[in-house]
């Protein structure tokens, strides 16, 4: 997608600029490591958005979309020792390169830095800017207290998995927007809608992504196709699979779940929600996330153009499967 | 010291009424023991008292007050995980009672809990207190990598331990200060002479922390006398003993470092830092910093009246040791 590279250009040279210290080294090495290894800086391309969609320059809500990436990058340093993951975006995580101790405290640090960054958002804006980031940062938190419960339960229900998704992943791109639109001069009306827009394509794009586990292409896949069903992953596909099998199907759904052999455990898992229609199901619900979203940014009164990169940016991250 | 009172009456008042959610109850139950753990709450009494300094009244600057102690809290229950501490005022630490990930998680709800204290503080003073709680918050994480990093190295100099404890433990008194005198409208250079008199009592203070470990009357002190010498902990007292040691002492301390008698351990440990004359040296230094403090709070201008509770502050920290 052509158009996103003039966006990700901007973001990457503000990145760059970011001056960390050079001591403690532990603690800054860590930093200068981890905001370097990249991703689709879908967040701060969704602030840069947020404000030209009111006519805005993208270059005025420059600092707030670095915060809003730093911060995720934050996240993801303390959420890679929770969850004991080795790797992250095919390089090591920070508590494997260096330890446990500096991932907490480096992470800290760099949560400090999103504040640092967005208070150079300068003008009267910021008190809004700082309510919607602070109430935001403490629904990720939610969101992944709720997915670390999940693992020890065994009666999650759909709506509380949304609702963790929701929270864990979905609030940021919504917040993200809702930032841009904020530095937009936008009325308290449309950042509502622009913040709605963002939440729900965010959860279409995390359920899509759990459909994509078992059904992606394998070869354009980037990783283990079933990686899900392997580890016996709580995902929405699973929870579907659950609420709609009957006797029968549940019977074989908990057998499987202790098969040892990896690609029969797939093979059959995959039949079985065939069978069952849960694929469907999480379509379905994906679907009516994904219209939610676009209803919200048709409700903006604005011109269709104005929405275009948007509209396009959604139709890049939902892909389309089936 | 009975003057105290009214002000933790008012911060504990203040303390109890934060609302945490009930859910995700492994987030917040943490948070609710934590900060009920209670403690001297020696910062937020200072940003009071920067307030009144100036002629206001202390609860203007109440919110800023919970905020700092709410900051301090976060930053303790992360330190306990890196430290490995099972206890913390004798009561279980979070990643004890809960568990790791809990620890960290609710540690980081706690610091952003602290931002959105600090946001209620309204007016024109947010940027500006902002600005210095960001920057002592990334000073502080400085101060504990260097106390993690001095672990592992054994050419720690005597500047580079005074600038970890200022880092580590002092700034925050100084920026508790100073935010209080930020919202008492107190002059560019007031605020700064302000800091440096939290800052210096900080140091003056630590260093006083380090000489009781050996030298504190064991009916009286809280703690094992004499527990940073059985754990060869870096203090100030063994840098001082290590810098002005001779040959022959040098080697006896060497070979105390390894002594498994406790008992014997700390008695020998004692009798050869007096002969090094390394408590009156630190004493030296101690003084010093307690001198700093007290010139520059001489120095603002303001009646003698309006700075006695900070004084009587400072005379009860600092217990006159020897």
């Amino acid at each position: 997608m052509h158009a996103l590279e003039s966006y990700t250009a901007l973001i990457e040279q503000e990145i760059a600029s970011i001056q960390f210290p050079h001591t403690p080294s532990n603690l800054y090495d860590p930093l200068r490591y981890f905001m370097n290894l990249g991703g689709k800086r879908m967040r701060p391309i969704l602030t840069l958005m947020g404000t030209e969609l009111f006519g805005k320059n993208r270059t005025e809500s420059i600092h707030a979309a670095i915060a809003v990436e730093v911060f995720h990058n934050f996240t993801l340093i303390h959420d890679d020792i929770m969850d004991e993951a080795p790797l992250r975006r095919n390089m090591e995580t920070v508590h494997t390169r260096w330890n446990q101790n500096i991932a907490i405290l480096s992470g800290d640090v760099l949560f400090v830095k999103a504040y640092q960054l967005l208070m150079l958002q300068q003008g009267t804006h910021l008190p809004a800017l700082l309510e919607i980031f602070n109430r935001t940062a403490i629904e990720v938190c939610e969101g992944q207290q709720m997915d670390m419960d999940f693992e020890f339960r065994n009666d999650v229900s759909i709506s509380e998995y949304v609702e963790m998704i929701r929270l864990k992943t979905s609030v940021l791109l919504g917040c993200a927007l809702e930032m841009g639109a904020i530095i937009g001069n936008a009325s308290k009306e449309d950042r509502h809608l622009l913040y709605e827009f963002g939440q729900h394509i965010g959860i279409a794009f995390q359920i899509q992504d759990d459909i994509l586990d078992l059904y992606a292409d394998p070869e354009k896949f980037g990783k283990q196709v079933g990686g899900d069903v392997i580890s016996n992953k709580k995902t929405l596909l699973n929870l579907k699979a659950m609420e709609l099998a009957n006797s029968a199907q549940k019977i074989q759904l908990a057998e499987l779940s202790s098969e040892q052999d990896a690609v029969f455990k797939v093979a059959q898992t995959k039949e079985l929600y065939s069978q069952i229609g849960a694929k469907e199901s999480c379509e379905v619900e994906m679907q009516a996330h994904y219209n939610f979203a676009m209803n919200a940014l048709d409700q903006i009164q604005l011109p269709e153009v104005n929405k275009k990169p948007l509209i396009a940016l959604a139709d890049y991250l939902m892909v389309r499967i089936s």
